[in-house]
């Protein structure tokens, strides 16, 4: 099931090819609820297995367009790890001292450590996409620093960090029923940002920017998952078994200890 | 219920006078299970508040022995919080970089944003503990850090942060039963630490040491918690009453937003 939402670069296909309203053949969040449920159970054990081992960090990188459920993504699969070994990075406007560095920079530095999950909510991917849709860089620029992406990632895969990079793939019409709940709703009025709807304008120019990026840095090591995301429920349960069917391939043990040696301490 | 745990500059008592099996009168886990999980939900209600408000930042401030539970009330009570906005953090053994700044210095640049929460495992009040024990400090620099450290709380709460300072109070008994159960099971094993039990013979100079942490620094604003945490589900309990208790009093409300600006903005 999952091959076929899986980005390498055997597999470059078009956004077009993927459906926002995808579920995979399920007709309702009913109908996942418990296979959901144990996922959740599995990504927790395998959090455990990771901290106690030391041995890899996780980093779950999430993008897609306002409104796709980055946030919501974060709170519906990843709400229930042991805050201990999780954090969740959100990327904004850089800060005067972030943009006075390097493009990789302010990611590098909170970069998960061994033992550590991070999630990312945007990431230095922004650095092609709204800059490159602003005509901020030009398309050498953009090509260049796509190529550096894919070297920090081989880099992080090479020291022990997995790398989730998952797009969430909505409709531009999902979107804008989404910014008129908001703008409607008093409890979620506060996240309606008018920028979004200037954004919108540029749709099109957004999705060939996600197309270069994915066509540079989908690798076999280090691929791209595209998960269609006008259904939340949906959303989630693609999102959560992606995680846990790359985590389980680290096959994470509890590490051994010696304990003779702490008993005769005592003695 | 509440008053009973809280120490402040009016109630100043000493922690012989706390019985680490004290269950409030529940008799068990299930006699608490509902009301646990209605104050887990206020608190999720709390935070979309605090993080839409942007008023105050959040400080929940975990101390006590080796074994007390400040991973598992972490894990137990906080992991239903939106990750997003929440942050656990762990004070270890102290890098040579923040070794070589002022004893304050690690938390304050950890320290809650407005909208955000907080946790601390372990924190600056170490620094008038291991380090008094062991004599790494005399009398008068324990004393004048205390004072350092009631001044610091007290700036934080005249700029918004709302700060829980919570003792997770067990037996020396119980850590004992904690430690060879951690020896014992090949899945805690690595959460064993030798110098647990080096640690375990000073008990009661550290119990001196809290003491005399509390007497400096339980204040009207910034009280101390002392929660009996033999029994971990009373533990969890208590500790997400308090916070739930704590953080009711902010009054905490969506921002309202003008909406006639964005709309004109449209046309």
């Amino acid at each position: 099931m999952l091959e076929k939402y899986r980005l390498d670069e055997k597999r470059k296909v078009s956004l077009k090819d993927y459906d926002p309203d995808d579920t995979a053949g399920f007709a309702s969040k009913e109908e996942v609820a418990e296979s959901f449920e144990a996922l959740k159970e599995q990504l927790q054990d395998i959090q455990e297995r990771l901290f106690a081992s030391k041995t890899n960090g996780v980093l779950i990188l999430f993008q897609g367009m306002d409104c796709s459920g980055k946030d919501g993504v974060v709170k519906k699969v990843l709400a229930g790890l042991n805050p201990q070994g999780f954090r969740a990075e959100s990327f904004k406007q850089p800060t005067s001292d972030e943009a006075a560095h390097d493009f990789l920079w302010r990611a590098h530095k909170v970069a998960p450590a061994r033992g550590y999950i991070s999630s990312f909510n945007r990431s230095y991917y922004e650095e092609v996409l709204i800059t490159r849709v602003h005509s901020l860089i030009d398309k050498k620029t953009a090509n260049s620093r796509l190529k550096y992406i894919q070297q920090f990632e081989r880099m992080l895969a090479d020291n022990g960090t997995a790398l989730i990079k998952i797009f969430l793939h909505i409709s531009p019409e999902f979107q804008l029923n989404k910014i008129n709940e908001r703008m409607e709703n008093p409890e979620k009025l506060w996240k309606f940002d008018p920028s979004d709807l200037e954004e919108r304008r540029y749709w099109d120019e957004y999705m060939k920017a996600y197309a270069d990026a994915f066509k540079a840095t989908a690798t076999k090591t280090n691929p791209w998952h595209v998960v269609p995301a006008n259904n939340r429920w949906f959303r989630d349960y693609l999102v959560l078994k992606i995680i846990v069917s790359a985590l389980s391939k680290l096959k994470l043990e509890y590490p051994k200890v010696d304990m003779n040696h702490y008993k005769m301490q005592e003695e």
